[in-house]
């Protein structure tokens, strides 16, 4: 069968086939980063009583109208009110209370005076040099959300100050999406285990732990089903295992077209199984195969690492993304940091090319120092801070060009 | 005693009495995102054989010269390599070997020829219409990394591909600093456990749980203390237990000035315990506590979670990475994206503001839109998408203006 070659945003498309997995409950303390499968309604208002925000005094605004350091206004103490308590005293007319910040404000009061601006005469009275605006100094019932809103869309990634929102809200534990189990398979005849030595002709597996790390990155679970050699039954074994224990399979190897007409053989040995992609007009990486089994995505990636490399970041990034829940999941997350191109850049028109790139700063300018070689080097990708894509409509860039480069993302 | 307010620069000059944790060691699939302790030197070459980089021939480079489409040039099959072992035939002049990818090139050969550019005249003959050059479609020995070479410096952090490479050379465990282990208590007469229904002038503990989660992000552990009364022995018990189980203590809550000096003495009634930093020119934030206590950092963090918050982006988020062992640990490590502020903001002079800021894409500009609100209120956290900084020597920024604004890390 003659598949033609799919462009990224074609194979972008094709992904969002793939819907988020089931829910499940979790903690408060397990739900960073985490994407709620509901929306969440404040039960409450937050704060559900008016507090201060800072240390001072609890008055009617109106008692300190036209106070000035030059004309202070004199109050009365009335008492002072402990933390985390309900205040036992109201501020009458020409009274003041003291309070700390975080304090309820008492009835009768309306608006705190710094205590900077607070004067004590004696025990029982201070001068107010400033005048403050009803409501000065105080947080009031749902000022920070009230009761009946909806915090947080379906398909919200919990950063920690939304974790802070929930705890505030009395949410212990929260609906999300299950986080995805990956299983990763390594092919290839040559491929030993890292602890062997390599002998003639063989090399150590390089794909299982880039994959490995990069499942930690994303937040999900890898599950390292080791490697398989170029054998039809022994890989059909390894991808049954494969789609039976985990959400998504991702077998790394085959850059030769013999290994990958097996593994393509290998998939469609399955029932229910639909060749979706076989080839990317992207470089590296063109070689990627992916199909769907049941409901499940298999991906056949590229055995240089490089390559392997360059199609997690631009296609497993927000595939995983898509199956956590995730509502952005098909808007790059990658970050960008402009710089200034240090040599030409040449590149076949018909395919995205991925450029390696170095930065580096010198007399202040930051260059982009594209980083030539093999896709079969590790090294390309090890001594790059990120990728540059140069589009396949575009011929080539040039020298002293201002370019972004993609930077590969942080911890 | 009288304690000067210190400036963000003299806060982060002297978090950099903290050294690294001491180092352990851990096994390649455990190791990313960890910050390894002794530099790494190559003890091979990466790869240790010549490889094909292509499906094609192995041939002599000589024998090709010349050859194009319309002038072809013949040469006889003496056989075929089979991945992962090492050749048995060698290339004689006239005569070309078929190769995968990956392949050892056999003696003789000296490049590869790629199929594409290879016709099959018979089962013993192929026309090459492509001439190339000695080791095109070669990858070397030590292409990838030569053996003595220094591949990681000291104080590199690991992300996938440097894990490939070290999985490629055989490295199966590595030396790094141990992750840090950071105690956390929320303290407050007025805060309860999130599951507790508040009674008047009672709130729900928020900074655990961002504060968790801010760990977590960071790659650390958080060891959660839980809530402590404003009571000087409770506190005392805490913070000793805190220091003597993990390598730094974060102490929340203690917004009004009594509980922050009760904080300050609990601090001061350990031994070998000096106070660096008490208030920082800084909003919001200021007052903020550092301490050392034997060889520890104990920081007492303002109560309002917006506070507490940018205190952990600007001074936590370093200070974590320096007890990694990180090189880079004091450079920002934020990103920033630029966007047109849009509305003034004022600014009080002699500190650095933080403004939160919501991004917002309209008709193709990004714009920087201030959430005001006091530092009391987590929405103003949850709403946005990162600080926006106003320096101290500023007086403020205008409507219209390109800003850079600092994005909260993502997962």
């Amino acid at each position: 069968m003659f598949f033609k070659v799919k462009t990224a945003e074609e194979v972008l498309e094709i992904l969002k086939e793939f819907g988020p997995l089931r829910e499940e409950t979790v903690s408060l303390e397990d739900a960073f980063n985490r994407v709620i499968s509901q929306e969440i309604i404040s039960q409450e208002d937050l704060p559900d009583f008016p507090r201060s925000s800072m240390d001072g005094y609890a008055v009617n605004a109106r008692d300190t109208f036209g106070a000035t350091e030059n004309l202070p206004v004199s109050l009365d103490i009335a008492g002072e009110i402990s933390i985390g308590t309900a205040p036992e005293i109201s501020v009458g007319p020409g009274k003041a209370v003291r309070i700390p910040t975080g304090g309820m404000i008492p009835e009768g009061a309306n608006a705190v005076v710094m205590v900077e601006y607070c004067h004590l005469l004696d025990d029982k009275t201070i001068e107010v040099s400033h005048a403050v605006s009803p409501l000065e100094n105080v947080i009031s019932p749902g000022d920070d959300f009230r009761k009946g809103v909806m915090i947080f869309k379906k398909g919200t990634r919990l950063r920690p100050q939304d974790l802070g929102l929930l705890a505030g809200l009395g949410i212990s534990t929260v609906s999300v999406h299950k986080k995805a189990r990956v299983a990763i398979i390594s092919t290839g005849d040559e491929i030993l285990p890292i602890e062997q030595m390599p002998g003639p002709g063989q090399v150590r597996d390089i794909n299982s732990y880039t994959l490995i790390a990069f499942c930690r990155q994303a937040g999900v679970i890898p599950v390292n089903l080791g490697l398989c050699k170029d054998n039809f039954d022994d890989l059909r074994d390894m991808v049954k295992k494969g789609i039976e224990t985990a959400d998504t399979l991702w077998i790394s190897g085959g850059s030769s077209v013999g290994t990958r007409d097996m593994t393509v053989k290998v998939m469609e040995s399955f029932d229910h199984m639909e060749l979706l992609v076989h080839g990317i007009s992207i470089s590296p990486g063109k070689p990627t195969i992916i199909a769907k089994i049941g409901n499940k995505a298999v991906f056949g990636l590229p055995g240089h690492a490089a390559s392997a490399m360059v199609i997690a970041e631009i296609f497993l990034n927000p595939f995983l993304s898509r199956l956590s829940g995730d509502i952005n999941a098909f808007e790059d997350s990658h970050f960008y940091m402009e710089a200034e191109l240090n040599r030409n850049i040449e590149s076949a028109s018909g395919r995205d090319d991925y450029i390696r790139v170095r930065l580096e700063k010198r007399d202040g300018r930051l260059f982009a120092e594209p980083i030539f070689g093999k896709s079969g080097l590790i090294s390309t990708l090890v001594e790059a801070h990120g990728l540059l894509k140069v589009d396949r409509n575009t011929e080539g860039l040039y020298k002293g060009q201002a370019v972004k480069v993609m930077l590969f993302k942080a911890s």
